[in-house]
């Protein structure tokens, strides 16, 4: 089994209202030194494919119509076996 | 700089409805070979802090405090350098 990690952030140049508000929130904990905070989404998918390469694609694939909105998200896919 | 990355996800024993969501949206756009998806948060928390060390002792605390909900959540804190 293969297990695809997608990791989403919103691009840089769009603001992140869950990040802001994190980050006054932390100020308001009392926290020093916080320069930014960003928020964005992890998803684990679990495959019964045992080729990387054909689940990366595939998983891209995903991620273009369903996991990542291509115009305000960037993101990241790693693929790492998983045991059975 | 320091960045901090912030992986949250639900314990396994908790139900995820969002990954669930999304594992049936999956199958309903005709994807095989999906055992299971799990939906998390990925938090960047960039710091001016320099020494590692208490950086991560930081961000445990804010996870304890504000990030992640122990009762509920998983997380796990990877402290890396970034440019100044």
């Amino acid at each position: 089994m293969l297990k695809a990690i997608v990791t989403i952030h919103l691009k840089k140049s769009i603001l992140d209202p869950q990040g802001s508000a994190v980050h006054r929130a932390l100020k308001a904990l009392g926290y020093q030194g916080v320069e930014e905070v960003r928020v964005g989404k992890h998803i684990e998918v679990f495959l019964a494919d045992t080729n990387k390469g054909e689940a990366e694609e595939k998983v891209k694939e995903m991620c273009a119509k369903l996991l990542a909105n291509p115009v305000i998200e960037d993101y990241r896919i790693e693929i790492v076996e998983v045991g059975a």
